[in-house]
């Protein structure tokens, strides 16, 4: 953990990868806690920035993430967590976050998955 | 662009991808002009916030990144970029800049990869 550079907000960012297939799911903000808890438990957590509050990925919605490896970058200001992704990572329903993307001749937008679930299935009203 | 979020410096974080077997290679960060320069020529260009300047990647060593995709998160706050990557990402001479772990049962940081080359016959001395 020593090596590691938290930044003046005390968070590092954590990219999630899918250990099976590579596929980039999410990005989120790790805080000294939640890596403490991420290396402890087996399952991601994180900081949320807008709620200001440490979080267990899947706690609502039971798409929790199991860990599988946890690598860091050259200068340790970047974190790399290899995962087993239960059902989808997305709040929107979609499996990874990054479900968009600029058409490289276009630059139109065009979504390159489909979501996997309603999301209003699986969270409260009102999200 | 429009859907993008930068932050409070005017950047925005970039994932960068190995298109073709998936190893997350690096992050670095974006400002508007090297998105722009990246979209505009194919080849990844960021924002240095030591250095405070533009940079193409690759323009010293010439381990270039020819860029395959360009997507974004659902909060429209990171960028996953997808490429073609010259030789190696990291300027230690590893592909990737993930190229240690915390082990999973004893927490002890080991190399998961050597290096491609030694960084004194590619970048000058003093680096």
């Amino acid at each position: 953990m020593r090596d590691l550079r938290f930044d003046e907000r005390g968070l590092i960012p954590a990219i999630v990868q899918d250990a099976q297939n590579g596929q980039v799911l999410m990005m989120a903000y790790m805080n000294q806690e939640s890596l403490k808890q991420t290396l402890l438990t087996g399952f991601t957590h994180f900081f949320s920035r807008s709620r200001n509050r440490f979080w267990k990925k899947g706690e609502e919605s039971g798409h929790v993430q199991q860990v599988k490896e946890v690598l860091y970058d050259c200068d340790g200001d970047t974190l790399l967590v290899r995962v087993e992704q239960e059902v989808a990572a997305c709040h929107t329903g979609h499996r990874s976050c990054f479900f968009r993307r600029f058409h490289p001749s276009s630059g139109q937008i065009e979504e390159v998955e489909p979501p996997l679930f309603d999301p209003r299935d699986v969270y409260g009203k009102g999200k």
